[in-house]
């Protein structure tokens, strides 16, 4: 079961194929959490063969509707083919408004339509007997720079696509034959199957084991037995490969691995860049569980202060059980976490947190710790203020309402409460998300062919700074 | 709200639209009944406006998926269509096959997105500045002779089109102004609004009473305040209308009106149809509830004997309460129905059923009553055999499973064990149904108009027959 | 499986019983129609053998909750019992007290927990070390004079009882063995099973037959292969039996058997009787479907007038579907029916109603009749008008709700806006129930047996006349 | 709102009172879920008054059934009392017997309607024309001497109980008036509301602070503005108060504070005692995420080595999406974790777990941390191993299930594949418990009345030692 598992949970869809007819695919959709769209009976359905596709999804671009619902599937002059997309593009406008031009009526407002009707319209189709799927796929890429992951079904085969500045992840494992499972034997021949998937964390749930990344700019050709690079749509000449460093601060599962690099590496070393560039005197460096903790633990070790839990996650409150009453508004976000107020008493605190957004999950957790015995509260921020809006699949409050924005951004440790408050700083971010992928550059021999495939190395960093890694078309 | 009302219910969807941009359509559809599908909150979020089109379907050639559900919205470089279609096209497999070598993509199986994608299409667009949609239609109607009626919605304007060859119903009504409600000031110049349906019995339930069919061929425009024919495309020379005279005996709800005519007066004259061609010597005349109860009363009046109830519906026993078991299995449809044994009790029974289709629900019906002490069951079936497939909208089992097609059929009276059975007669269902339009035809003036407009006037009785109106494409 | 089937459909439960152990109890009980509390898993659970009583609940005395839902089970010295219960203690509130004096708690405000709790209470239970249920029984129909019908499982013995008065319907079917199925055999002499329900139409649809009623007073014992009266208890001298008579009139479904006739007949009769008593000048009979129909039969055949239908049953029209606004208040009741204008059109029409409560439901139907073309309509209504409240296990609204107590009930056609309105008089209706059932004691020897033990045979018109059977105690 | 919160999730309810009628309760109740059980609708039917007693519950002794949901109403001669139980009789079979024999039909297995009815039952009823509440409740706590927590509401009064032992927990807590949310006047003397809860955690989340705890064998009365202890019924002489220690353990959430300790502390000082026991050559110190993690502090602290993070929880797998088969079955308990093989690849670790009750949860975590890299994997259990079943309400596998029952515990370390595991001592357990007790009882004058009436401090520690605080009945 090769899949794409996107970060989302608005919608979910799977797709499976015989591999045999392109006809024969079948399909099971819904809206809501990948729990409540699928159970027993619709998998059962599903089960024709070991192939197919999957989607679950947060959308960005298009509204929230059933019909927007991946994969697409359609009918082509050479047979069904399902669609599965990561991302968002940059001039989906253009790209709709020409199609629509040629007679194909759109039926719904999402890219990945667009991608799946561009798939089946291109190029000159009176001559196109037999269809050459590669090519197509090409053509798609040139029409369109960024930023998409693909998979592409088709009969019996995947094509797994990113586009070439890789700004979207997708990656390759392959499920560990039963035999392995020992431990033994992980070099025997015989390979039970491949999966693809936005991120490698998924692989261990399913018994499948990391394999690679698709590079930037690659389509990938996956069979039952077989990966095998069809070829790397280059970037213009100097780009830079655009990555979203998102995914590393915030998105991402701490076990995922990109670049070669765990995530949860790169956010300790974000709490260790961030007590470099902002130390404190304090008695204790503790974290917003859970995302926060590898950065309070890099915090801590750096700069030698003990890591303390101030806090635990309230599992017994249901959202709906507690009727929001005014008593219950003013006490905010305490409803979510139990407080461990003999941990911290009298003592002054560090609290590292991953991002600060609007700012007010931040607040009342401070208010919290003060009541409840804390001498001093300093917030370090492990990664830059968002202040941009991404194009590119994230889905990131309007301008307005990002906390770096307003005006109580000048006077932030005091709006939110704090005795003060850092963010890290967009270069100590980049250095911290580089270091090792140049380290191995310079001392891993074998990355050699890659590295010239994937061309420089570089990030989306639009969303703190407003730089874009490609134009933007409207 | 102008709607399209099928008969099925395998799916429901309603599209409206604010009327003035045609980005503004609001949609939602489901699989299921439509109490299951719409409910407060979704009914709340459509009603921007009183334009609206909707669908419920039980599903003919296409495969029964949420994809398929009706209506059917594309944006095109003209703005967004909404399209509800009732119907099945003879020419489908051609047509699909035309818009594909064209590059466009289709994402379902469905006759219904075919007609959507063929009007976003045709005809050269390239130069098509405006949306000439009223050609687009001709268009379609040339390329496809039936069956279909249709609503498309485009901005504050529903076209309501029925095929040259009228073979499924379409009829509009008006809504009664409140102020009318008493019975009084019926001819008032100011009409509320515009509501077509396939049945015109739906109309008193929502408050809106009969105005007129969709004549065959008819395009007609209906805006908030207006009903206005554009054009009334022709049947190639020398061919008659072929409106479904299954929904005459079968489909349609009784106080449902097509050309000019209840259908209850259809089926009571179809009874007394019967009565001539099969009398039989008997002590009293039945029905199986509820829907031959008209064919009855029919019979009876016209044999003079008298009209009694046998069989009562159980609607205490649900399906999934009494888990099905051999006792039961032997016992069949007693399950749906109680039987009024002192009614008939040592009698000679006439049951007048609408149809006999497979055979399997009449058979346990005789069994019960003679257990229940009828002397003698004599059943007579108020229209003729069904032995061929409908390609036109009507899902009918395959020529196997129907018992005219079978060996059975020879001994029928034996093998449904009956004293004897008959059947109404092609000839004699015709003539009840064209009686009263041809009287009528000659004695109304005010009909000439209309009349020359549909030419000659005929029925499709394809699954009876196996005479096609048109000829079948593959 | 051997069970009460009451009437209603607030509550549903079934506990069934492996015979052996009293503690081997299985129950399943839910809120909601029969099919929404059962399904196949949870039927599956309470498979433990063939022994079981069931119950459905539309509930009286007790409020509307989970708690009242029938059967209760309790543990008692001598095991488990369960006990199915249907109608309402006429000295419920004395016998509460009575309980909670002796130190018993009670959970709920059902009759039927106090019934249970009663059981398990009486008589002084120090010395009594075998338990004595029939005794137990005894004392409990010797504490409550009616209404009740009781069923009563204790290891793998059923008690059915009735009340002394006969006021709630129960009555016994036999389990039909397979190799009865085609009508020989019935003489056989091994019996599958019994089951016990308050209406015998039920029997039909589980494979069973009618087998006779319980008497008023009668305790019968039920085995797997035995049927056994066990006692008699006697009403005070004098006192005639109670049967419910708005259970031939309303209530039940016409093919089930009462005092040895059809509710169907009955029913035909008092539209017979309503010709006689309130004839008048029409050109056709009608009915308000369903219930309604055997008494138009009858009338019209009475009369000499034809019988034709004037309505149809909407069956496309959900309740949640249509939003309810002016123009469809205004409308009311048409939402319900279709009508058959045709059929009326220029005519005067008498329609038969069963009975009118509030006046509410027929108002609309001749409002829709006269403006679809009645020339008038006259209303006759097969029962007499209800005035006073059920105490006795019937729901009845309250005495300021009935039509019949409202002023505008002295001028009741134009109320409703009808030609005429006339009800049949409470002695129409005991003459029309009872005229069978007399000449049904003269002419069968067969029935002596059972005439002595039933004594004098009589009806609760409480309803109708306030005349109760026993005195009410609060 | 007072209530009990225990803590199980099997089902819930809610009892309300408007304060002054006792039949005007509002009850709510059903299986699942606190979340499934309650909607907006069904609480703003229970909101008469602010006052009511709620229970959610994991059945230990009674059968899982909806009619055994707590809080259990009972109408008595008195008036209606709702009562709420945590624990479990260790007399109840003699108790059961004792009421059935005097008449009492008991309808459900749980002890909570056993002690319902015994407070309805109790003392000789007929010369007790005022219901003196307390004295039954003191009647009651000399009939059963452990264990329960009991809340039982009557009118306007909550009756706050704990059994003598004081096993199960029950605390007091303050609802915050709205104006002190700032952390200013806290010493106003208006209170807004009592909350009664087995755990001070939930406290928070409803906008109350801790209030104290219940002492053993105290009875306190509850009305709005008052919190006051009626009776404190005593020990036999010489026996020591029996807290549950698993609350301790496993049971409680870290932020609750028992007998003036805070869980997580009580959990970190296991850590440490486990140290100072249980020491071992290793690289790093991790924990089997999340509640072992106190313990793992404590641990790493005390021995010096650094807190490692190794496995982080898998959000994204769902129980239903992913079907069970082979492979996933050998992978076991990987589906639940991710890893974080970067963070101790090559090292020796030690891992912490809170308790090892069967031995499968531990042993695939072992095995995916070797396969991922570890060098040495150690297990340290913060608790004793668990050997005998608990009477006193809390859920225990049978003797057989669990581990240290089992020949396997003799090789553990080997059979669950660790280089070495080690369990915390009874006594280890026990002084981490007691340790900061005693210290508070020399230091704390204020405590000393508190003192006198708690009597000598001990705790149940029957599942670790088989020695129950009292003796068993059956």
């Amino acid at each position: 079961l090769a899949r794409v598992l996107a970060l989302g949970q608005e919608s979910a869809g799977i797709v499976t194929s015989d591999g045999e007819s392109s006809q024969a695919f079948k399909v099971h959709k819904g809206m809501g959490l990948i729990n409540h769209v699928f159970n027993a009976d619709s998998l059962k359905k599903l089960y024709v063969s070991n192939l197919g596709i999957g989607h679950t999804r947060y959308s960005t671009s298009g509204i929230s509707e059933l019909q927007n619902c991946q994969p697409f599937v359609v009918e082509t002059l050479h047979g069904k083919i399902a669609v599965a997309h990561n991302g968002e593009l940059t001039n989906a406008v253009r790209l709709r408004r020409k199609l629509m031009r040629h007679g194909v009526g759109l039926s719904t407002s999402s890219d990945s339509e667009l991608i799946t009707q561009l798939l089946a319209f291109t190029p000159p189709l009176e001559n196109d007997d037999t269809a050459d799927w590669v090519a197509r796929i090409k053509n798609l890429m040139n029409e369109t720079p960024t930023s998409y992951s693909l998979l592409i079904m088709h009969k019996d085969i995947i094509y797994a696509v990113r586009d070439p500045y890789g700004n979207r992840p997708l990656c390759i494992g392959r499920l560990i034959p039963v035999g392995d499972m020992n431990g033994k034997g992980k070099d025997n021949s015989e390979t039970e199957g491949w999966v693809v998937s936005s991120e490698s964390c998924s692989f261990l749930s399913i018994g499948a084991e990391y394999y690679r990344e698709v590079l930037p700019g690659e389509i990938v050709k996956i069979s039952r037995y077989d990966v095998q690079t069809l070829d790397v749509v280059p970037r213009p000449e100097g780009d830079p490969s655009a990555f979203c460093i998102f995914e590393y601060v915030y998105f991402a599962r701490p076990d995922s691995i990109f670049e070669g690099q765990m995530v949860y590496s790169v956010r300790r070393r974000c709490g260790q860049q961030l007590a470099i560039e902002a130390p404190v005197e304090a008695d204790l460096v503790s974290t917003v569980p859970e995302s926060a903790t590898p950065a309070a633990l890099g915090y801590a070790q750096k700069c030698g202060l003990p890591y303390v839990e101030v806090l635990c996650k309230n599992r017994y409150v249901g959202r709906t059980f507690i009727q929001p009453n005014m008593r219950l508004r003013q006490l905010g976000v305490a409803k979510k976490f139990g407080v461990l107020s003999d941990n911290f008493k009298g003592k002054r605190v560090v609290i590292i947190d991953d991002s600060i957004v609007r700012g007010n999950t931040i607040s009342p957790i401070i208010k919290l710790l003060r009541e409840s015995g804390a001498k001093e509260v300093h917030i370090r921020v492990a990664s830059p203020p968002i202040r941009f809006p991404c194009y590119m699949g994230i889905n990131i409050p309007t301008k307005e309402e990002l906390i770096a924005n307003r005006p109580e951004f000048h006077d932030l440790a005091n709006y939110i409460g704090a005795d003060s408050v850092v963010y890290l700083s967009v270069e100590g971010l980049v250095s911290s998300v580089q270091e090792s992928i140049k380290a191995r550059k310079e001392n891993e021999n074998s990355l050699k062919t890659q590295k010239s495939r994937v061309g420089k190395i570089g990030h989306c960093t639009a969303c703190l700074t407003g730089e874009y890694p490609v134009e933007l078309e409207w």
